[in-house]
């Protein structure tokens, strides 16, 4: 069965697409190009899909930059050192980035015949965003059953998260069980010119609070 | 009030639009570029844009043909001469197409503070598209509320479409009301290298129709 893959180039989506290969899907993984301030990104994603051995790794451009409104896609300064038990939603937040993403990835799972897509949210160790809760992923289940003609010929569409009632560190444990080389991955949201994470922003610090927590070292640190 | 009206350079956004600029909303035109085989319908969208005084246009490229799966993305044939009352959902259909333009504009809409999305969809003289429904509108409705900032701090999206129960005919008879310029607007989807409409896809053909019953011309086919 082919599945669809959000990938990023963080650990959450690398750990999230080896456990739907882990279960049997063919990958096609989907990284989406949205004017990150950092290609950094993109290498992690490509690095991450080759690890993966994906069916095939489409990566496609939208300038979110032409639409603003957040720390990743204007110029406002991503927050560092935030209380992340603060209430509230930071200023990383993409207006509508997952309803995007995932209407993309339906496209294709619909083209290609594929009815699962799997997605790497989390509603635990995370930065409040709307669109990484079970409601949301449901409400897109819903709408991805009448938006399509495969839809409306009876197919069922699944959103797949398998990591959303993990902690940070639940998700590392999984991912070495797996053999994953989170040496690949990259999280931080305002890395240095160089591609260094800064350690400060929410990224970072949830990271390395799962690493910790987890008891092993990150091995993208000692690179 | 601001407003996002997804304009495509057809007649039925310009009427949506006109409709909700006559009902006092200050409008936010966004014209998705995905890859249409023919730039013709990009020139009337900024045509429309301008006869409608819209308070901003945004062009936003977005390449659907790396997706693929449909006449108007992928190197398959515009079906011509089609009976239009035969059952099922035509070659034209982009897979998740509206899903994707509505995620867009409420990522715009979210931005700039707006509560309303305007689309010119009309579920009577169409090609039978499941995300031209009034269900599908709903579900997508629904999910806006749960997959944004706004909606969790208690703002209510709302999709409208002022067209979904008119015919063709009503369609040009309220713009017309409303002192539009149609010859502005393209509809074919298959036109000569000149920019001339084929007359014999779908939408060349309820648009023929429409102005039929409608007992006018169509400006655009004298020009």
């Amino acid at each position: 069965m082919r599945a669809i893959v959000l990938l990023s180039g963080g650990l959450d989506s690398y750990t999230a697409a080896a456990i739907a290969r882990s279960e049997g899907y063919e990958l096609f993984a989907l990284t989406i190009q949205y004017g990150q301030r950092h290609a950094r990104e993109l290498d992690a994603a490509r690095a991450v899909a080759r690890a993966l051995g994906v069916e095939r790794h489409l990566e496609l451009p939208i300038d979110l930059r032409a639409i603003g409104g957040s720390a990743l896609t204007a110029d406002i300064a991503v927050p560092l050192d935030r209380d992340l038990s603060a209430p509230g939603i930071p200023e990383t937040y993409v207006p509508a980035r997952n309803t995007i993403f995932l209407a993309l990835a339906l496209a294709w799972a619909e083209t290609i015949g594929g009815r699962d897509i799997v997605i790497g949210v989390n509603a635990l160790d995370y930065s409040g965003y709307p669109d990484c809760r079970p409601e949301f992923i449901r409400a897109f289940e819903s709408l991805a059953n009448v938006a399509t003609r495969a839809g409306i010929e009876g197919a069922r569409f699944t959103i797949h998260t398998p990591l959303i009632a993990f902690s940070k560190a639940d998700i590392i444990r999984r991912g070495l069980a797996l053999g994953l080389d989170y040496g690949l991955t990259h999280s931080c949201y305002a890395p240095a010119p160089s591609g260094a994470p800064c350690g400060r922003c929410d990224s970072c610090v949830l990271r390395a609070r799962g690493f910790a927590e987890a008891g092993v070292a990150d091995p993208a640190a000692l690179r």
